[in-house]
């Protein structure tokens, strides 16, 4: 009966219903009007992520989702020729990879709200202590990802967004706003602290608003306990839900 | 793709994906191997929540939740006579209820792991507290709950379960095994505290675990980044979503 927003992206989305996460704080706002449905897959890329559009979303479903965020790009702006090469995908690929996954939810829906989300900022300190606090001194010692090359994808993500109509959530410029973002926003330089996750989520949370999916708005879908007549209950769920 | 396992309940599921909140835990959990449904309704007794089995659980679902917590009971032992009488359902009522659910969810699907969740206990001194911070000198002069009493629903809850061969989980007493139960895991003397979160989480995913149903043996619902071939990762796919 609800509606469903799905959340579509890498770790950072697939970590969303930790303590503090984006994710939770959405199923928690939207509690009674539409369910969020996580589809994260951590350490995917938007190249993976094609393969799995036909299965997650389904053409000719009766019940798209009313809005799906798309977050990839964390893992495509890993660096060629460093440790997380395998995961690197060509900024020129990725921005193509987003527009198919568009295309492909509109062919699903075409009043489906897709919401593109960029990588957030990267620290690169913070990436190089991850690493020695794992791999001691066999650690690498150039950073796999650096802030400079996210913000080139971050650009591009905002650019399709901006080509084909679409909102987007600029996570690298918007945290970067911030002093001290580096420890505040990011645990390991790359995934979110509680305090990341609350950027993610008011984005959001603003975007869907902005784009007439308010929570405040939309219908519970029972009727509010204010609204039960205790005596004779029927009556309420005969009223309100045929 | 992935199983369903629904949180249906009253306040208490509903709030479950607060911060720390038991919900978003499992979610978490669960993350990549089932979906956890929200389906908490706030101020709803078992009397209403009967109203809501048909649309909620329909008969003759082709894919039907593998499991359903069932946690209703902490309205129904509002006290008669006092300022929540609305919510009071007789404790016959209510065992009778849970036993038509029991019999709902069994018929849409004899597989399903139905968990019945007895109400948690009740601090009366933190419901008086909440009382008069709302309301003032003209707050109810005599607690509106009372722990003994959500005992007596707690005791009928667990015996319905082992009258029908169900697995329970009893808060009531699960809860005042620890010193200081009453601010320690509840917040206003009946809604839970972080803690108290955590409590009722430890308790459903050890439930989950034990009936077979661990997170940490059901398969990723696509493959994991360290199982992709990287150079083709068409053979991942062709070969793990066929």
């Amino acid at each position: 009966m609800r509606p469903q927003i799905v959340l579509f992206g890498d770790s950072i989305t697939e970590q969303s219903f930790r303590s503090g996460g984006w994710g939770a704080a959405l199923a928690d706002t939207y509690s009674r009007k539409a369910d969020i449905v996580l589809r994260g897959y951590g350490g995917y890329t938007s190249r993976l992520a094609l393969f799995l559009l036909q299965y997650l979303f389904p053409l000719g479903s009766t019940k798209p989702p009313v809005a799906t965020t798309v977050f990839f790009g964390a893992n495509d702006a890993a660096l060629a020729g460093r440790t997380s090469e395998r995961q690197h995908v060509p900024v020129e690929e990725y921005k193509e990879n987003l527009r198919r996954i568009v295309h492909h939810l509109k062919e699903c829906s075409s009043t489906m709200l897709v919401v593109l989300v960029t990588p957030p900022p990267v620290d690169e300190e913070g990436r190089m202590q991850y690493a020695k606090s794992l791999y001691g001194e066999k650690a690498m010692e150039l950073p796999e990802r650096t802030n400079e090359m996210a913000g080139v994808y971050a650009r591009q993500c905002v650019e399709l967004a901006r080509e084909l109509g679409l909102p987007s959530i600029n996570l690298w410029s918007k945290m970067q706003e911030t002093e001290g973002w580096q420890k505040k926003f990011l645990s390991d330089g790359l995934h979110l602290t509680a305090e990341g996750n609350a950027v993610v989520y008011q984005e959001v949370e603003r975007v869907l608003r902005e784009a007439w999916l308010p929570a405040s708005e939309m219908p519970n879908d029972f009727p509010h306990h204010s609204l039960i007549d205790w005596k004779h209950p029927e009556k309420t769920f005969q009223q309100q839900c045929i």
